[in-house]
């Protein structure tokens, strides 16, 4: 079973390169479903699911509660259930035993021992805005200063996220096999870059 | 004109890359040809001028002094002075107009002009360390301690050279395309997956 990571930073593409990797490679996609099941499993409406997995951050959070991370006994409905939920869904989804691509949700650190191809995305912060305001509608309705202040909320959050969930830090190489700049890329011409490199990547001797 | 610029921690297999690329792609390759121009116009030995480049701090630099490293008039056989001279020769092999992979000395920062493929190598220090010590007969010689000792210290050079060159931050992916954790690589395999996504970067639309 071959499974491809993609962590990024909000407008660099992440998303676009998942689904166009996972069309070149014919692997399975997980994006919306993973929400979808988490939302099933709890009852809540998916939009909810989403909103407050990824759009809430993390005030107030207690530190200590990290070393208790492993109970599920903390409010149903809270953010860390959720998040607990969903790292359920990614390991099932693993069981599985099928090709699969994964974006975002700290899917290279839950299923680090399948040894997937971990990829991080990110890019200048132009780049970004050029791509947000091109892409998505909701990005329009922004001012730039607005959307600039969006990407670095839930860059923030996914950073908090990571560290409640693993104690590593998100963004940093080391937990990446490729590090990928989108600033100059058509993510239509970088797909099957990135699709040939991971699998030169699985098709290693070593 | 196609330039490659390898910026590399030290052991991470960073030069074998660069050489292995330059094969496949018939590009040429500047290493030690640099080091050598540089000696020749300095009248120094090359070797105390690799030395001096590389393994050398920057010990009681003067911070004020990046304002005026524009003026080579400093001591002549200074470590500035030939920092400066190396960026000249650099800017010279551009002028040939071919295209070439190099190896170090900041030629992504050198070269910025030509939008050359900015690459960066890294490894887990485990990963280093195996690569030292069986390829490097210098580094056989080190205990482990020591070896990791001496990576530190050389990153830390490359860090501050870059600093004071360019004034940004050496192994900052921003200032990079594609960066890589060679730690489960071999070079051999891995330069192919390189030279093509390399390939598709220059022959991209955008």
């Amino acid at each position: 079973m071959k499974i491809i990571t993609i962590s990024r930073e909000f407008g660099s593409g992440g998303r676009e390169l998942g689904k166009r990797l996972a069309n070149i490679m014919n692997f399975d996609y997980y994006d919306s479903e993973i929400i979808a099941a988490v939302a099933k499993k709890s009852g809540l409406d998916p939009n909810y699911v989403e909103d407050k997995l990824n759009n809430h951050g993390w005030h107030n959070f207690p530190i200590t509660f990290r070393s208790t991370i492993g109970s599920a006994t903390y409010m149903q409905s809270s953010k860390v259930a959720l998040l607990l939920e969903q790292k359920r869904v990614i390991e099932e989804i693993a069981t599985l035993g099928k090709n699969c691509i994964i974006v975002g949700r700290n899917a290279d650190v839950i299923l680090k021992k399948y040894n997937p191809f971990n990829i991080f995305v990110y890019a200048a912060v132009e780049a970004k805005i050029k791509r947000c305001t091109e892409r998505a509608s909701e990005s329009k309705q922004l001012t730039e200063k607005d959307l600039v202040q969006k990407m670095k909320e839930i860059d923030k959050i996914r950073s908090q996220t990571r560290d409640i969930l693993s104690g590593s830090d998100w963004g940093q190489r080391d937990a990446y096999h490729l590090t990928i700049n989108t600033s100059d890329w058509d993510i239509k011409d970088l797909a099957p870059a990135v699709a040939a490199f991971a699998n030169s990547w699985f098709g290693r001797k070593s």
